[in-house]
């Protein structure tokens, strides 16, 4: 397979202009902390003084997992197809979230087990009505895997048209952190147990029996390190559409909000690909699966949020969103201190 | 000086319905991590499994410190009126967090050293033009405190009266942070140097001198524990009139969110005179200033930001609004398990 992404490294030609615009603002030099770290990154990311945000887009990817019917999550498959059609109807969590900060929220149906219907706001993208059992074969095949990743850039291209500037990615899968702490220990060479969490909420024996059945597979498979590998063997189909879907973000100039454990899995595997991709950037929050912030070292994010969430659909990275925009007003709208008539610091 | 505020303990009698009702939203239990938390609390103060948030106000009590003309900031005192001004304009950080969040700003002046002119979003309540040097006696007299504290309250009833259910305070006065320094070491019983920091920005000379000129006037003044009395010695019109707020605020059965670490000073004195004043707290951020976190232990207080903050004003506060907003979202607009048509954990 080989994918063409022309992904720019984030520029820092404006980083002086930047800081010097910052420093001038009515306030303790630094004493905005992180809002003034976020303001200076999406400036370089916009090229520009005056960064703005538009029309921010939430995508929801969702697929089923041939792992599932081992029993690696408490939650039963239908699950997956279930909140899908709760997404539809505008009763999840992310719905609410987006709703309340006025993100476009898009349901992309990646490899749901399960007949979807017609919605304006469900994207058919069925790759195939959920992944093999990766403890027996490739979770699919290289074209499947080709075919997410083009999906889910094509669907990021169509977003860019629509003038979305900002996106945030999310995702519904049973079984799926399965998939992520796999990648994750592979890809960023972690032992396993250290990648595997309670998921959905798996008690110690069941979280026990997730980590020895995780083990057999990965022993199972042939051995690779190759990203776009490792990613069809033991991937998602939501997953792998994630991936394409940061790639393009990152070439179409995006700021890009990260939610939690399984889409920052999805960026592992990107950021293997094309590491410039990680320029473009913004953590959402630290979530509370506890491989997460090893994974969030491997991706050298700081979280914006500590809310201890675990759920998923993007949820973390929608609730961060006010944030990133508190850090473009300030930049666009404070007074400085000549402009103001303040005395500065003696 | 006798006050009479009627604070009653934040109710617990609707605990288990709200947790009923959060866990039977469609997600794993607990998921939603300390957003839970917060629309548990919410819920309690308001009495209600449908709490609502109304017109919030952010005020921003401003005065001059005596003690700022012994070099305990690197900025000049002028610096106060003058941000008061800046905030009268629009141009300052808190100005632009509050319009993004759509709260009403009213600046409130407690003692500022210098004239201000008539401004619709400008509250005259000069006690006098600026505190005395608590270095040399008492920051205010004891009409003073009690005349700051009528002042706050009175405020917050007319906010009240306006329709606000959820207030945040913030402040400015060069010279602040030496007052709730002080503030905490005697109230919190922790050691002065732990309690002072750089505050606006003070090099290492400065910090040790600041801690120095502190410690001399601990010194020089009647020892006490009484938290009026300590205010009055020690305290600042404008957190005085905090102080005030806070009570009045909580009598009302308002949300109050806490700002950083001068608010915090104010809280205090507010919860060594009513414990139950903290019932009705959240807070917004866990600030830069060294002595902040410490506070928060004594205060019982979790921070839903940690973002380095160190500006006052409010800001803190109000930029944690949306996540506030987001609990009561939650808890109001979600489905259920069963009105979703979901299946539960097996």
């Amino acid at each position: 397979m080989q994918l063409d992404f022309q992904i720019d490294s984030v520029q820092s030609d404006l980083v002086t202009a930047l800081q010097e615009k910052i420093d001038q603002k009515t306030k303790p030099l630094g004493a905005l902390g992180k809002l003034e770290h976020l303001a200076l990154r999406i400036g370089q990311i916009q090229h520009t003084l005056e960064p703005s945000l538009h029309k921010p887009h939430i995508l929801v990817f969702a697929g089923d997992h041939g792992i599932a019917a081992d029993g690696v999550s408490p939650y039963p498959q239908e699950v997956t197809v279930q909140m899908v059609h709760n997404f539809l109807a505008g009763g999840a969590a992310i719905n609410v979230f987006a709703r309340q900060h006025d993100f476009q929220l898009y349901v992309v149906d990646a490899g749901v087990k399960g007949e979807l219907p017609k919605h304006p706001k469900l994207l058919h993208r069925k790759i195939a009505p959920g992944t093999k059992n990766f403890r027996h074969e490739p979770a699919m095949t290289d074209e499947q895997c080709e075919q997410a990743l083009r999906s889910g850039a094509e669907i990021v291209m169509q977003a860019k048209k629509d003038g979305c500037n900002i996106m945030a990615f999310g995702e519904m899968g049973i079984g799926n952190t399965s998939s992520a702490s796999v990648l994750m220990s592979i890809l960023g060479q972690v032992p396993l147990e250290e990648c595997v969490g309670r998921g959905a909420g798996l008690d110690d024996a069941g979280l026990a029996n997730k980590i020895a059945i995780l083990q057999e597979a990965i022993s199972s498979q042939p051995a690779s390190s190759d990203p776009l590998t490792v990613l069809q063997t033991f991937g998602g189909f939501e997953i792998a559409m994630t991936c394409g879907a940061f790639l393009q973000a990152a070439a179409e100039n995006m700021i890009i909000l990260v939610d939690g454990f399984i889409i920052s899995s999805a960026l592992l595997v990107a950021a293997r690909l094309y590491p410039q991709v990680l320029g473009y950037c913004l953590f959402g929050h630290l979530s509370d699966e506890p491989g997460h912030r090893k994974m969030l070292e491997l991706l050298h994010g700081e979280p914006l949020l500590q809310f201890n969430l675990r759920l998923g659909e993007g949820t973390g990275a929608v609730l961060a969103y006010p944030l990133i925009e508190s850090a473009v007003r300030f930049l666009n709208e404070m007074a400085s201190f000549t402009s103001a008539g303040v005395s500065r610091k003696s």
